[in-house]
């Protein structure tokens, strides 16, 4: 079988370590360059000691035209700002892009600057890019050229809001979002604020009302729900490497169940590989996805107050980044969606 | 300056030991009495050897009697129940009691019954007890004979709500409590559900709208607000060892703004030494309350969801159980309400 | 290809798990039976929801006869004494085993009843059984049908040693080994050892001079240097799930350097594929070996104290169990050796 | 009573931190200066939000002649070579200094320079320094201008140590020792290698035959042993805040006990709070000391291999920094050795 060739740009940090990580194993993957602008000349078994033995690789400076020529997709890894004029060369020499970055998430350019506080330099790009959530949009993620990769975050706030905005279950105006997540979503580059004495036996809220993750959430529940959704979404910072734990709660705009809501999330997913809507008095937990590539959803009812707790679990790292990279591509490239990434958490 | 003598009842869990090492400290206090059901005849340092060198003294099988004549306050650090007919006990016979247990915190015996799934045999004494939140109830405990020490969930939970429902700043219909916690709040009893291997590197909810803080919460807000207030109120475990941090949501009855949030709860607090309202844009981590008696209190106004946001840090074995019972103690026993309880959190 | 079908009996425990896991995502094997004393009946993804959507597969009451009608090679993950009976019963209906218990790892029956306090019952069988160390036995395993599996600890041990009483480096009077394990190899069984806050933020030893694992790491190397060999081994207990770092020291007979010393150890494990030798300076890490089967093997040469330092890093659950029973059924089918286990550690 | 006026030099850094914590709580102590370079102008609480309502005082820029006139001893937390020209400028205006840099550790200063690789330019300074471990060198510390505390490290070894050299027990050529840190004995200032993803669940050893705190071990027990003595070394980096567990093995030079070494070893140590030489067959372990000035030392000896085994637990930035700090500084003005360091530590 005729293996796809990948690129993957800015294969040094935690994001693209872990893509490389998973093409690596992928049975239908070539992988022919890794790059990086701060490793360049090294191995990537410098940067990653645990790929010894298994990936002996340099990691090259990215040359636009030479990845066009020898590859079919390249996965992006870089910071926001800093991918949009690589995207945009890429697409021109007819590379296909998963992009881990925020600049294309965005469909209006000027929510993007509104939030990221940069001007969009490649806003004709937007129409053709694809949110690269295939629970949502697997037909467009087919045909696309440039697949927009969700931000963590909004994987597991938007799987676990999903079905209940679809099915006019909750009342919109009342949505609260509260996410804790493992540091390795902080990247790769030290700071005071990922200092292990800092992080260690701690806990702390962060980009409290502001966190740009918010404008992508709300694009993508107001597309299902057909009308602006806005919600207040608060992430906290926890003692833990991967993963993250989404706590929803929602007013309802008339009684439900428990169970009635279990029936409606599983129907919503049904055919989905890799959303686990667990059953009714079951709850998501890290550890179960912990390196793989699924989203665990568990849902309550609380008759007292009338409101329903939707909860996700996701590895940040993998369904929240670079396992949703490679089940896009498997789409992308009509393989099987679960191809190379069918293995459970590891646990413990 | 004649000392206080004290007793410990269950000196030899989490909470007991707590206890056992504020009150070694105290510099008014004489501990005379160290119980243990489960360890009498052993020594305190065999069941926590950090206090070798600072307090020899042999765990005795409970004698009420023999309390009552050395002790002027009984410490109870004992389960719900078992608590019940001690308390009786030792009020009887004339001594003030300090009781963690959750046996006297609910003022109707029927509420107790429908949540604890247990009958309230000492119902009577009910109405002599006092809620022992000092910040809400300093009054009442300076004369109380029995206190009944609040969950470690409820001191965060109503700390951080109380004022912005006394400045009717919420709309009591959609408040939504979100608490992290770390393990040592599930006490010292082995279980799957502590061990080590299932939490580390993990998180998860649990409880889900079944919680038995539950109750409490809402009778105390119930209590400021003047009318019944019903909360969504969803614990997590998080991989620390001592701390909760409570994240509130609500939406507002009119604008508000960050700026007044922190004035208001200036104001509420003001004169309470153990709350610290931190400045607008500041949020508290647990860090900085950890081993300490301090509750910190950060506050939020979200203008695009018209809601605020309130979080609270505390130390649950110190602020939220054997802190608060030596502030209670304290302000019983006329000393100033913060002594030898003035030492700020170990960071890191 | 035909399939090797194969039994994992005590699939429920943690090693048990672990070899589910690592089966599952093998591509030569058909996993035919699971099963578990405790946990008959139910499925297990009940028992690691990880699984889910992976593998449904029911666990049941071990059936000797059915195994031996269905399965090649049976995976034992169940407590040493109980392992014995069901050893000699496979083994007598012609199924392969692959044991991970330690009732046949030490070749003198005596020795086994001094550091087990048992009686050995199949004494008869410990000709047969080969010590599954592929680096040091992988002929032997290949023919084999009864495989004890190393101990976790003896398996980072042996192979920091091995090299260097090969070529008779070092004084075989003054080795002294350290460990430092995560806490999942103190298995799934909660006890007031292994409760969260017993662990985070601690180190313990444990075992001192009397740990079970001795007699099995001086069988290996007293067979390697010829002569009986005494070493000084203890464990200690560290806050992380997964992983054993091993510090060898041991004083040379004769000046040498770290360049030689890794000299050796590569040539010693030239061709095999999950012993990686670091270049000198570089050290190991469990982060770089968390969940895959790899050992590294760092060193270095004190000219100060004419002393030789090894570490090793290995994943207990992994290279220290599961992976290293699964290198060995590579070997005793024929595989390649690295079949299914062809995947660097998670990091972070 | 009157006050001892104090300073502390570095309030910002961890140790500093922990000084500043210490001091606060102590009962004959007036803080009168904190300095920072790097912070000068703010408060110590923006820096140390858990002091909040504790010590509200500014951060000055170090003044040397100020501090001479408002203090009777200045604490210094600060990079070595920094601290030299400081201290002499303080010694020269009659203020008292505690020192926790290496500058003024080791009595040789060729041996400084070659370890630290910089100019001692202030070796006239040496002859007056004393070496502040209380256990050993108590008389010299209480008539001393110039305290050179041992680094974190040595006082853990040492003491470990120092009575079994002293009662010639061990082969002074067979000493090593492998010690377990903490992450806040690396400061404060955030690097690659204690970034919070990096050290969670992983370990490893890094200085490895290099440590700087080698010669300051040597220099130490060679005084005990009255000849040079060269130990192996190795730290290892563990995830947990605070603590250091040390193993020390060595060979014996004639059969010996667990139970002699008790007896050898709290002889010793008699008289000394804050050593605590436990029963044997007990080991210590972090969580007994976190937070405290106690060292814990258990002892076993091997009768297989003929080597004694002594294990020490002690808080890095307690008694193995500020902690210890205190303690000389209350030998220095004649308080009782553990005024204001007489408490348990935080368990759990």
């Amino acid at each position: 079988m005729k293996k796809v060739r990948v690129a993957v740009v800015g294969a040094n940090g935690y994001t693209g370590g872990e893509m490389v990580r998973l093409l690596a194993g992928h049975p239908s993957v070539d992988i022919s360059i890794l790059t990086s602008r701060q490793f360049a000349g090294k191995n990537i078994t410098e940067i990653f000691p645990s790929l010894r033995g298994i990936l002996d690789m340099p990691l090259v400076e990215l040359d636009v035209a030479d990845t066009a020529r020898t590859c079919d997709v390249a996965f992006l890894a870089i910071p926001h700002t800093q991918a949009m004029p690589i995207v945009a060369g890429l697409i021109r020499e007819g590379v296909k892009v998963v992009d881990y970055s925020a600049d294309f998430r965005l469909q209006d350019p000027k929510v993007y600057e509104k939030w990221y506080k940069a001007p969009h330099t490649e806003s004709a790009l937007l129409k053709a890019a694809v949110y690269g959530l295939p629970e949502l949009h697997a037909n467009a993620i087919r045909t696309a050229q440039l697949v927009a990769l969700p931000g963590c975050y909004p994987t597991g706030a938007i799987l676990a809001l999903a079905p209940a905005i679809k099915n006019k279950v909750i009342d919109l105006k009342e949505i609260v979002i509260n996410s804790m997540s493992g540091v390795s979503g902080a990247g790769q580059t030290p700071s005071p604020q990922t200092h292990f004495p800092e992080i260690a036996d701690n806990l702390r809220p962060y980009g409290v009302t502001t966190h740009r993750h918010i404008p992508e959430i709300e694009q993508e529940l107001s597309l299902i729900a057909g009308e602006q959704v806005n919600v207040l979404f608060t992430p906290h910072l926890v003692p833990a490497n991967r993963g993250i734990l989404t706590t929803v709660t929602a007013s309802t705009v008339s009684e439900t169940s428990s169970a009635e809501l279990v029936t409606i999330y599983r129907r919503f997913y049904d055919g989905a590989p890799f959303v686990r809507v667990l059953d009714q008095g079951m709850y998501p937990e890290l550890r179960f996805v912990r390196g793989s590539n699924y989203c665990d959803i568990g849902l309550a009812y609380d008759q007292r107050t009338k409101k329903i707790l939707a909860f996700s679990a996701i590895d940040n790292l993998c369904k929240g980044a670079a396992g949703q990279a490679v089940q896009c591509m498997n789409i992308m490239f009509d393989f099987p969606e679960h191809t190379g990434l069918r293995f459970g958490g590891l646990t413990p």
